[in-house]
């Protein structure tokens, strides 16, 4: 299943064929769950977590050993129509950032031990602005989708996709409108941060670029249509994860924009995914209700570069060492209920 | 003010003189906080956390390095109404389970680097059943709280209490009633998990303890009459942290029902402490809102041992790394808004 792919149908074949957890790994790590000395249920969502994990790792006393947080940059020809509060320069600058160590995400994957992985996909090559055409060729949508495939590292146990591009949210809030219907509003955010006249004129162009494309039953057109470089390398890594059955944690709204282009194309091609967080940005209560995930955390972050993901790894970390180092009762001589 | 205390008066003294944060440190944090790369406020809670833990530590740009779980046990003579969903010989097998390293606690204390120490007091001597007369006397107390006080290593600079004693929840509902008011009901819920009729059995006995006993606007009479040694030890060692102004994280219930006699005592005395997370044991959440406290995490958790405190660790550690390592817009020549 690591195999690479040549074209956006042989993407959607790969989709379909995902593989899917290991049942017997999963029924053996629900047994031990039962004899560590604790309550039944009293390590409430943690104990979920585990067998999660476990199923898919194929392993009932799985460990995490190898985090990766791989993040995409992408800049936006939509930035022309000053949909952020940030110049377009900042992509790159941050970039930088990423790469001397100095972004909050770079802070996050070295307290939990992640290692980080940074990709600025053709930053000087912005995609073209979706209120006018299409964001991308196909041809750009499938490199981009490969760049993100080939990102995720095949030891890896667990992955987050972060992202950083000026604009960004206004593609994830058209691709959510063409997805799941409803006006622009209910899916525009101020993102960076743009004031009450910049949220009315993003709206307007979230709401122009679906007039253009329609919704899409579709979701790599959508993808295509209203996403950006770095939303479709994000595709690509949770797709490349799911081959490895490596579980993923979904961050914040672009993440779960470009994470639900996966599920409209094949359903339960998240089905490898826990939601990180719920960010503060709007519609990502939205989307993650859509995508049925429950978020393991809500701190009100809004910043993107996979920071709600890395956040919630040390919640996973915690769930799978309590699984796999507690003692059952009959190790420890404690007293069952 | 890491002097002991030789009385219960004594006691109540120190609390009345806690230290409080350092608002010049804070201030200092509040502005490099500004100038982070970063939209403002886009890390949301984190940042608050992280001034705030500033100000207790005198330190604008501080680091989490030697964070401490102490874990007290004791045992219930209340426990002879039938309380508990476990015997009470549980508790000194859990406290052999924590000795060993095969409890949840001994996990989550090693995935964050959290040095944890254990504190058996008295286990051959519960406590009296507090239906009938105090659960302690005033040395009792006294020796219990002393016990808190020296758990506390003086170089730890993020604590969490935790406890382990069949029986607690039943003190913790006692506790509530009696310093929140409202009925038995409202504060008792299943603990380890007892049934419906177990249930109606414990309402009863938190009913007819806090009638014996009376509603407490004195906190440490409160934690006296209805508490447990584990309980008392909890609230020592919060007091100890405050006069070191050692932030703390609060765990659950039982934890907050501790805590909340400071509080009753000396408005302010829980200022030091944040809410770890809120559990799905029935009373929490009220507490929490009692205190005003919002948790950071609500993952479902109803272990106590300091469990859901321990998971919030990891929340400090990251609001502190990306407060303290991550570059300014100048340094990193990122543009700002």
């Amino acid at each position: 299943m690591s195999q690479t792919f040549q074209s956006l149908d042989d993407f959607r074949s790969l989709l379909a064929q995902a593989p899917n957890p290991d049942s017997a790994a999963r029924d053996l790590a629900e047994a031990r769950n039962g004899q560590l000395t604790k309550p039944p249920g009293a390590l409430g969502r943690l104990e979920d977590l585990a067998i999660w994990y476990a199923g898919w790792r194929g392993d009932a006393r799985p460990a995490v050993t190898a985090p990766q947080v791989v993040i995409f940059a992408g800049n936006h020809g939509v930035t022309a129509q000053g949909v952020s509060a940030f110049p377009a320069e900042v992509t790159e600058q941050m970039v930088l950032n990423f790469q001397q160590g100095g972004a909050a995400i770079n802070q996050l994957s070295k307290t939990f031990g992640a290692r980080m992985t940074v990709h600025a996909l053709s930053l000087d090559r912005p995609t073209a602005d979706f209120t006018k055409s299409p964001a991308m060729t196909e041809a750009e949508l499938l490199e981009a989708l490969q760049t993100g495939w080939n990102a995720v590292d095949t030891d890896t146990d667990l992955l987050v996709t972060g992202e950083m591009g000026i604009g960004n949210t206004t593609s994830a809030a058209a691709i959510a409108q063409a997805l799941f219907g409803g006006d622009a509003a209910d899916w525009t955010g101020r993102g960076t941060g743009v004031d009450d006249a910049g949220l009315a004129n993003k709206t307007r162009v979230v709401a122009e670029a679906v007039a253009l494309h329609g919704g899409q039953g579709d979701g790599i057109e959508a993808l295509r249509r209203l996403g950006g470089r770095e939303l479709a390398a994000m595709a690509g890594a949770t797709a490349r994860a799911r081959a490895l059955r490596i579980p993923v944690i979904l961050d914040g709204f672009i993440c779960c924009a470009a994470a639900a282009c996966l599920e409209a194309t094949a359903p339960g091609a998240l089905d490898h995914c826990v939601a990180g967080h719920v960010s503060a940005e709007a519609g990502h209560g939205a989307v993650l209700a859509k995508l049925n995930k429950d978020p393991l955390l809500s701190l009100g972050l809004r910043l993107g570069e996979g920071s709600g993901a890395a956040l919630a790894i040390s919640i996973l970390q915690a769930a799978i060492a309590c699984h796999s180092g507690m003692s059952t009762f009959a190790e420890a001589g404690v007293s069952d209920a």
